[in-house]
């Protein structure tokens, strides 16, 4: 895995690609010129067009204060070069540590929303807060994908998804069974 | 794999286990003495406890108005061994054909909820709709997880992740990291 991956632009409205299999995520925020990231695990598509996504943000986090004021975040796609990183922001928090210095993160600033984009992650989807009706009870936030970047190569990433108990699953091979799907389930 | 894995009660509270990795789910239900299954790649997990799961059920599938009227559904995790199930699944409706016939599945009563777990899947979630505040926006609704069947061979089951287009990732390796992470967030 190159230490930066190039990515180019990405169509907004398949980031299902990538979050759809479940990874876990590094969300990244700025707010009163502070940096921070998180690792999370729970999220959903919800939306092709326009491209939302579900994400539950722990009230505990330094992140969620971040992004409920700034109304924007970047969700980054680690693959298993990135899991001690991946580990270690799980287990420290913003509102102590430099997370970036510590784990030797280059930020990026985003295109569309004012957030840092992670330039070690396979893909960086740069979001806008669409709804906050379900934070309360829920700490659910609905957000837009409104710019993404991915990396072509490689096509299949290696991502991480945790199985709890400090465990996680990596992507294993892909199996096609495109010839079986009704062609409007199809790209 | 068994084709009938033969499964015992796990911990509601520790879904995540098997949840948050993201696999593909057949969600399964029961209405007015009709039994019905349909595929779903869009959930996240939301609360530990009580035991929260989100699911996109798109309005368009049969199962949304069963589900809805119902309160009820399992969630049932299959392995690549029922992967042409799977797709066989999503790609037809239960308004026009009988899924467990068509795609040899065995319904067997849940315990806890009126609707079917299917006997082929390595677990199996009985849910109670919690919530279904969000579903007029966002076709989402909360379900609490109520009584879990898992089976405890294999350990770690080789689950299927939609990624689109037809093409599943299928569950890779293991890698674990317990030793770093804080006590408190280990099981």
């Amino acid at each position: 895995m190159p230490r930066h991956p190039r990515k180019t632009d990405f169509p907004v409205s398949n980031v299902r690609r990538y979050l759809e299999p479940g990874p876990v995520v590094l969300v990244s925020s700025r707010r009163q010129g502070q940096d921070n990231v998180m690792t999370l695990g729970w999220h959903t598509v919800l939306e092709f067009t326009p491209s939302l996504v579900g994400l539950m943000i722990a009230g505990g986090n330094h992140s969620f204060g971040m992004i409920r004021g700034s109304g924007a975040c970047v969700i980054n796609l680690p693959t298993v070069d990135l899991v001690d990183a991946v580990v270690g922001i799980g287990n420290t928090t913003g509102a102590a540590v430099d997370k970036f210095a510590r784990f030797g993160l280059t930020a990026v600033d985003g295109k569309a929303v004012d957030a840092p984009l992670l330039d070690e992650c396979h893909a960086c989807f740069e979001c806008r807060l669409h709804d906050d009706a379900m934070v309360d009870r829920y700490n659910l936030f609905v957000f837009e994908v409104v710019k993404a970047h991915v990396a072509p190569v490689p096509k299949r990433p290696r991502t991480l998804h945790y199985t709890g108990n400090g465990v996680f699953m990596t992507a294993g091979k892909a199996i096609s069974r495109r010839s079986r799907f009704r062609p409007e389930l199809l790209d």
